[in-house]
């Protein structure tokens, strides 16, 4: 329990209704001083009827307006975002142990994705559906005719997401998919849903959506999945293994429900074989590693856990780092000398205290502070972790650094012999989210864009000229894709307008010349 | 056993090499006479093995090669097809029953299919990557840049393919993975895997592709799937329950293999509301029924299964439906005045006719001859199954009709009552394939496109103006889409050069401008 106050008791909005659960459920915690400020219960609520209201009443809400007018309510939503951002920091402060850096990754992400999708979906017009192409000719008769277009899904769309990012997770879904004209259904992470709940509050006080478009709920999902139906999409972001099991529902199986993942991966950042000691490619590595280590505690599914280096520069480039990770203040996010809060829980300490042991065990520990005190904070009651630096002698010395993830700031030093074993090295993830190359020469750049194309959503290729002014490994913009392939879950979310295809049916129509041409006048072609 | 010859070893090619089982295996027969006439065998065959000579040998010899000279491949492969043209129409005669109309669906289909990617594919210059669009600023510093491009995927395409197109299943995704630069290793239907195997054959005897980029599997797939790693793509055609199978192999999710599934569905064919008796919509309506029935005796993942008619025209239509049904001949596909042959074989049969049984608890029996004998055959030797259709008074009555698919020539006449019963009771089968719409009144038709647009995957359009051009219910273009969502599977195949996508990674790339400058020239944008 705080101190201070009485538990808030994470209401759930379901069927235009707040309804709250008829146990206390789960507790919501400050990671900082480990004391209780919420509760979440989800039993007893009538899932099935929920989502039903969101099909039913919804969908076809929404979709009385065209793209446009449906862009124009995301500008609204983030207007209303923005004007509380001291509010949404705050509790990402209090949920989360965000620092003011954390916090805005997650908070100005939210608003700066739902102003993207408001700008690019402006263009739309006020049509219900996409064209890929115009009408073609099929056959011998000219007038028999074919076109792809894309139609919006007649479900409910179901967004379950992770613990690290309760605000971004659910805008960056929700903002793709009410432009699409699907009706929004969201599960955050119980631990942190109290920053989603509030956020959906707002907007919802604001009555800027259709009735029905937009639910969430808090607390446990009990059984929200055997009411999933066909015309559904269900898009999830977490750990591979309850991506899995979300994939082998039975119900989901047997609906043929579509389904999206992104889960965790081993991202690895290079250090081309080019780049030379104290050279500004190594400066601008070094630093972007430490970034990626620490911003959110580590706890990003496209953080860098791998660091490949040549083998005659690793040793170098692990001095490096454990020279700026040793400046880093771990403590209190409410202070302003913090650079690392904790991470989200205890469970979560303990997660990645098991996980650093596990590792301990093929890699060697390069940096962790033998004598750890959190600034501003309890040590035994806070959930916080050093950053943690391993490192292997070589890529074949341990398979665990291409496999186990350990969600928190924790990444190993792997050398690597040539650029072949380079990207090798890189593959040997089994798909990941983000790769990112630090290098001088252009060919080697190019080269790692196909080299690693295939086994990356997303490839980041940093030479001197933007060394400064990218956006960052970890950092997923609206106009690029966000996913992976194998290991990452195979999904495809953002990308810019081409993430509506997640809510959309891509059908073939075939017809005549005057048929089609009533048809293609009905929807709108994606600007490239 | 024949009564004229010793049966066939149907042999594998794997490795680079032609293979036998170490037993006799499964038989292959002829389902007119009931006779075996081949066997195969896939037992003891090394398949880790065979997979992994297509990924280190055929991938790389296959993406030394570019877009447009892996298409001129394609164009070659067609052209040694079209050359032992008769020798494919009398294996599929001998293996699978067809008719001359059945068998040039089958081998005229991948000739074509073929040649359409050979000529669409030349366009496409010499490079091994696809780009979606140009660099775009991505920050402040218009420096910092992204692209989408799409690289193919460093594994091997599996194909696990149906009985019922033993060539055009094998060459549809052929074509589209060897253009994309992976290797195929295709794993036919063992009951008609002969033709499959013929056809590659020809193909490697010719020598057109690079060693290792096509191989064949005759028999049990045995522990195939547990050969399958990260980087793989598996394409399957066949029924919902296989494919579930597939999807939820350990093996395949633990390493994230993409699948994609094509299975049969409840296509349905609506009569517009608007169309009266007598009027050439309703013949063209009845002619396209008929066929869909009747063409490969049904067997077909597009064919109409649900006949949506009016109310008040139900009792018309169906009359209609059994005057042609009346005068179609069943029998030895040898003879020229039969119009549609045997299934199969006798499993099948015995698959339909318990289906039969099954439909008939919920539905009447409209046409189904009482006495029944086959030109020119035995009818309890062959795996003859007469026409059979079915009528239920009103919708509501039956939901086997929705729900069970009877893979043989076999359809229910289901009454609507308005234009909003029409588009629902065809949305009840739960995501199909194909639906196909006749009527005179273009506003229904664009209608439907939208309507009926987010469950299915390809729409057939007719107005009177298209009633004798257009390619029909249950054919599957190459420059069309082919895939439904839900119970058909949720797959994307073809669709033009859009089908490459299963074969390629699409990633986001992030970059200066002369780093993305240099990788942009290094792929081509597919033209629309």
């Amino acid at each position: 329990m705080s101190s201070q106050t009485e538990p808030l008791i994470v209401q759930s909005y379901l069927g235009g209704k707040w309804q709250t659960g008829s146990d206390r459920g789960a507790a919501l915690v400050n990671p900082t001083d480990g004391f209780t400020i919420a509760f979440a219960s989800s039993k007893g609520l009538d899932l099935g009827a929920a989502l039903d209201y969101s099909r039913r009443v919804g969908g076809p809400e929404l979709r009385k307006l065209g793209y446009a007018q449906r862009a124009a309510l995301l500008g609204k939503i983030a207007d209303v975002l923005a004007a509380k951002r001291e509010q949404w920091f705050e509790i990402a402060r209090k949920n989360s142990g965000n620092t003011k850096a954390d916090a805005g990754m997650d908070v100005d992400g939210s608003i700066g994705t739902l102003k993207y999708f408001a700008k690019v979906g402006a263009a739309l017009g006020d049509s219900n559906a996409l064209a890929d192409g115009a009408p073609a000719r099929l056959a011998r008769d000219p007038n028999f005719q074919g076109l792809h277009i894309g139609v919006p899904m007649s479900g409910v769309a179901v967004h379950i997401n992770a613990f690290n990012f309760p605000g971004w997770g659910l805008w960056e879904k929700a903002a793709v998919t009410l432009l699409s004209g699907m009706p929004v259904f969201a599960k955050p992470a119980t631990s942190t849903c109290w920053l989603a709940k509030e956020m959906v509050a707002a907007v919802v006080e604001a009555g800027i959506l259709p009735e029905g478009s937009l639910s969430i709920l808090c607390g446990s999902p009990n059984e929200m999945l055997d009411h999933l139906q066909f015309g559904d999409v269900v898009a999830f972001t977490g750990s591979a293994g309850t991506g899995q099991k979300i994939r082998q529902h039975p119900r989901v199986q047997q609906q043929g429900v579509r389904v999206n993942i992104e889960a965790d991966s081993l991202n690895a950042a290079l250090l081309g074989p080019d780049v030379s000691d104290g050279s500004a490619s190594s400066h601008f590595f070094v630093r972007e590693v430490v970034r990626e280590m620490t911003l959110k505690a580590g706890q990003k599914c496209t953080a860098i856990r791998r660091v490949l280096v040549p083998a005659d520069r690793a040793a170098g480039v692990a001095s490096a780092l454990v020279a700026a990770l040793s400046e880093v203040r771990v403590g209190n996010p409410e202070n302003e000398a913090v650079g690392m809060g904790p991470v989200v829980n205890g469970q979560q300490r303990k997660s990645i205290e098991n996980g650093i042991k596990s590792l301990s065990k093929e890699a060697s520990i390069r940096y962790r502070p033998a004598k750890f005190t959190p600034v501003d904070a309890d040590p035994e009651a806070g959930a916080f972790v050093p950053p943690t630096l391993f490192e292997v002698a070589n890529a074949s010395q341990s398979s665990l650094v291409n496999d186990l993830e350990v969600f928190g700031p924790v990444a190993t030093v792997v050398p690597y012999r040539d650029k072949d074993d380079s990207f090798a090295i890189a593959q040997r993830g089994g798909g990941s989210l983000a790769v990112s190359v630090f290098s001088e020469d252009t060919n080697y750049l190019a080269d790692a864009a196909t080299a690693l194309g295939s086994s990356h959503g997303r490839v980041l290729l940093v030479d001197p000229s933007i060394g400064d002014s990218h956006t960052g490994h970890g950092i997923v913009l609206p106009s690029l894709l966000h996913g992976g392939p194998g290991r990452a879950g195979g999904g495809e979310e953002l990308g810019g307008l081409h993430g509506m295809w997640l809510y959309h049916q891509r059908v073939a129509v075939q017809g005549s010349g005057t048929t089609l041409t009533a048809i293609a006048s009905r929807a709108v072609e994606i600007p490239k």
